[in-house]
């Protein structure tokens, strides 16, 4: 089969053999918003077409481009939901090279009458549910970060955390960003930055020192971008793992932003546990094995 | 007297009688950032002409004027600082038209090791010390709200929150501006945003709720920008008055975001007592007393 983890800035695609072992990959900045007038079946032709020769035929899609902006809108499933209840949702598109559908997105309230929408993490949560023993915590760092809870290998909820889209608004356009300069992501004022969090006063307080402190000689120009992510990362964590100190947090996402998130997580009482990057391609492949091909 | 809050933005001047009443003011927005090329004395006698032709001499500065961005760098001064601390710590600015001085900024330490400053909010304390006995929590609501702590008519220490400057970064640059139109800044939805920022969950997912709602159709989208000032708002004020339920809070700002405010202290369990916009002119009055003139 042939996954595709479609998301809004970047497309990714898997060919999986039958024993579920990754034959080939492809990787690029095909986003649903670079996509021209709505061309995403000639886009996918172009990516996967050397696959769909070599006889592949299953392509499943996940990710924004199930949504609104996306090729079709596949409506959101209720939690809890695992791998049947999302084979059982697929969405056929038409595709006249190959039998494609779309993984349908999960809606949920977050307890307090506050819905919650996730496109694409649902499947790489699914991707890693034999890793987590079918049930735990997942956090899926990034723009929008997930936490996910999985009980009797289903979702059964999860919240969403602006921190990268709230970093990137920060550092690009508030007075924060005017003090700073490329340095590395992580280290001690990334560590600094965490412990700051755990610290009263709110975020919107802790922030403010990612330019008093630059003002005032204690932070240099070049470690105020790791100190802000520092604090933005750590009142996720803190907030995601209230209550729930000394479990196993199972982290799907790039090297460099789990190796981040592992230290803000055992700085708040939790177990990192990290997972490589092919939880999609996994997860993909489990949901076209139950779905209902022609 | 003539006394001048320049901000960044906006430029304020005052006329002021021997016995403290108003008798002129101007108010442009000729703030640092838009005075080109270091033109501050020019601009300062374009707009105080007149009075300094009248016969006035005594000119007193606040704000971001005294800063590195502005005419001259007036070092802050370190809390507790009260009127006499301010009026010894001015700093004299060359004009040919009149005796000019800037107000000092103030710096202290949030009690954790990081740094705090201000420059103009002390001298809109100033202006509401009478007011307030002397004593208690004054907060000043903007782009970067301050809250103060007076005791003994000096102020002993404060917080900034990016409050403002956050809402417009989110508003103006995440994709929560995207699914938002114009419409009230308060109400219910503000009350609303105000009331999930007492939630378990962080900011971080809290305003996120700002796009889940709309997308699912439970909160029009003329009503998100003022759940999300509530959200913004409520973290805010939360922070601020943790550990110290029932004090009286006095604001310092426009009637509008007072008004917000004070619905939000509210709610946080504080007592709001809402002050007028001609702190800034009282407190340069009084400082301008007593300094030191030729």
């Amino acid at each position: 089969m042939i996954g595709v983890d479609w998301g809004t800035t970047s497309f990714r695609a898997f060919r999986v053999g039958k024993d579920g072992t990754i034959r080939d990959r492809r990787a690029g900045p095909r986003g649903i918003l670079n996509v021209i007038d709505g061309r995403f079946a000639d886009t996918l032709r172009e990516e996967i077409g050397p696959w769909l020769a070599a006889g592949e035929d299953h392509v499943l899609l996940s990710g924004m481009i199930g949504s609104r902006q996306g090729w079709k809108e596949a409506p959101y499933l209720a939690c809890p939901a695992g791998i049947a209840e999302l084979a059982a949702g697929v969405v056929d598109v038409e595709f006249d090279w190959g039998q494609v559908k779309l993984v349908p997105g999960l809606a949920t309230d977050d307890g307090n009458g506050v819905a919650e929408v996730m496109r694409g993490e649902e499947t790489q949560v699914i991707g890693v549910l034999a890793a987590m023993g079918g049930s735990g915590v997942a956090c899926l760092p990034g723009t929008h970060s997930k936490w996910a809870t999985v009980e009797d290998s289903r979702i059964t909820g999860f919240t969403t955390h602006m921190t990268g889209e709230a970093y990137a608004a920060l550092r690009g356009h508030t007075i924060l960003g005017r003090m700073m300069r490329e340095g590395p992501a992580g280290g001690a004022p990334f560590d600094a930055g965490v412990s700051r969090a755990a610290e009263p006063g709110g975020l919107l307080h802790h922030i403010f020192g990612a330019r008093s402190q630059v003002l005032m000689g204690r932070l240099p120009e070049t470690e105020a971008g790791a100190y802000l992510s520092g604090i933005l990362v750590g009142h996720e964590v803190r907030a995601a793992l209230a209550g729930r100190q000394g479990v196993v947090v199972h982290i799907i996402g790039s090297p460099e932003l789990s190796g981040l998130y592992a230290r803000a997580i055992a700085a708040f009482g939790g177990f990192p546990e990290r997972h490589d990057g092919e939880a999609a391609a996994r997860g993909l492949a489990q949901i076209a094995e139950q779905a209902a091909w022609r």
